[in-house]
């Protein structure tokens, strides 16, 4: 029985042990490129830990673990190209350092290597059926967050069905896919989905937060969000509460000619004004809640390992304990 | 039993069926376009006219060779990107008539349809396995190619690798997976891979020297290798064996300020001075010559239908008429 700690070592020591072709150097440099740059391989170990309710994490739990962590890298490496990023993980994006041709066929063919993980992991179609799935939902997701940035009108819920699709069914899948490979029964296995998407999007709307609220211990840069513009749940929020002259100052303050500092400080001066911090807060916390209530009827599951259950809710404290 | 015009048919009506989701339309749109500009839809007839050695086509066969469209326009869509390509069967390509982002992001909802219709026409994991290894061929062959043009130096050893990656592999997996899925052996299934590769390749061979010798009549521009300067295998074998005077007519063809129909007649005396035509010819019915001795194998198997393997025969000779 290992914690998260020891489970990220173990995965970090099996996907070291991987060996990609040395040639075409142009395709696979780029894949140990993105790989080598670390993160907090969230979603290796949200699997290896729901694997290990049903028993300890073998071979097959650690091939599974890295076809996840290679379809997320597969999906920043081609939203980097998309999003014109130029960082990533404080260095240089794949198509920066190399370029968008390299990015784009890199990408693509980690995405083929996520499915070949996939299947080798569980010898099982149903498994690979909710692979597709997962992954056409976080393609609709993506799309749907570049059209809210072209400028699409969206309420809450528009908002809220993207970061469901763009990021939350793949920490659902994560769970989903380890607690089945480890042999326990599909209702248990559908729990840690809901449980897993439920934190997902409980995550996304904390990113949110910490964006406009976080410190700098977390090495994000304060009103990121802001100065880019993009539409998170606070602006959404605020904007819909917010009386014609405040809306007026908000459209202002992303697209006027001011200083970053002014664009922060006034539109946190909006946000304030309407109680949003809190109210988003509210929010989170009920994602949160919720995913709390779906992992105590988990816990009381005959089938799974209480201890094992325990450790999969550290894991969830230790990530929640950054939110604001 | 059918021809290919009837097999084309089936297929046609077949993927006019299939109806992908509403939204996001930015995501589906684009995978609608690409397939309604046609093409010969060469590789489903191929695969279901394999399927018809074993036993007549059903939803099955349809469903793989749509799988195997949907990866060939997936590839089309991202390589058009990365080669700067605004037209594509003389329609506009998906990232001229949107953008590239879109391109990039329709595309990899190809790759996983794909991977969804060869599990579900397959329900097995041997043809998954099969379809990964093709499809990173696929992406090998897209690299070695852009390394070729990006100075790489090759010889035609090289240039014959990256063809029978970037091309004749999808040939020989359509032929493959026909006959696998209509319960043919093994055996005849590595044939008739054996069989589509080889004619993928002088397939290729017979692009090179259509787009020098052709007539409109196929409605390719001639001279359009040459004006890119993309390194053929005329164009290889040619440099290889030319003077060094020859070497340097040739780069300074290639590079040097001229009309465009100085730069076609230049290279072309050039090549006609070493025999170049008739050499790749040569070297095209080579291809050609070894699939008919493969097909004679197939032919003479118990297990498939004779009058089924005329038809695919006659196929290939249609194909084949349009070489030089």
């Amino acid at each position: 029985m290992s914690g998260h700690k020891e489970l990220l070592r173990a995965y970090e020591n099996f996907e070291a042990d991987v060996r990609l072709p040395d040639s075409p150097a142009a395709l696979y440099d780029p894949i140990n490129y993105i790989l080598s740059l670390g993160g907090k391989k969230l979603r290796p170990v949200f699997s290896l830990l729901a694997f290990q309710l049903g028993r300890e994490p073998d071979q097959k739990a650690l091939t599974a673990a890295y076809g996840i962590e290679m379809f997320h890298n597969f999906s920043l490496v081609h939203d980097d190209i998309m999003d014109h990023a130029s960082l990533r993980r404080g260095n240089p994006t794949v198509h920066m350092k190399w370029d968008e041709a390299t990015g784009i066929l890199s990408g693509d063919q980690m995405l083929i290597l996520a499915f070949k993980a996939i299947r080798e992991a569980s010898q099982d179609l149903s498994v690979l059926e909710r692979f597709e799935q997962m992954s056409t939902e976080v393609c609709e997701g993506q799309r749907m967050d570049m059209d809210f940035e072209n400028g699409k009108n969206i309420n809450e819920e528009d908002y809220l069905e993207m970061i469901r699709k763009k990021t939350a069914v793949l920490i659902g899948f994560s769970m989903w896919v380890g607690a089945k490979l480890s042999g326990l029964s599909n209702s248990i296995c559908e729990e840690l989905y809901r449980f897993g998407s439920e934190i997902g999007i409980g995550f996304q709307i904390m990113d949110d937060l910490l964006d406009c609220y976080g410190n700098e211990k977390f090495g994000k840069r304060i009103g990121g969000d802001i100065l880019e513009g993009k539409k998170t749940l606070l602006y959404l929020r605020c904007f819909n509460a917010a009386s014609a002259k405040d809306k007026k100052r908000m459209q202002e303050l992303t697209t006027g000619d001011h200083s970053e500092e002014e664009k922060i400080e006034g539109m946190l001066a909006v946000y304030a004004k309407y109680g949003i911090r809190e109210s988003v807060e509210a929010t989170m916390h009920h994602y949160f809640d919720h995913s709390d209530q779906i992992g105590h009827g988990i816990a009381a599951a005959k089938e799974i390992n209480p201890e094992a259950f325990e450790r999969l809710s550290t894991y969830v404290s230790v990530i929640r304990e950054r939110a604001v």
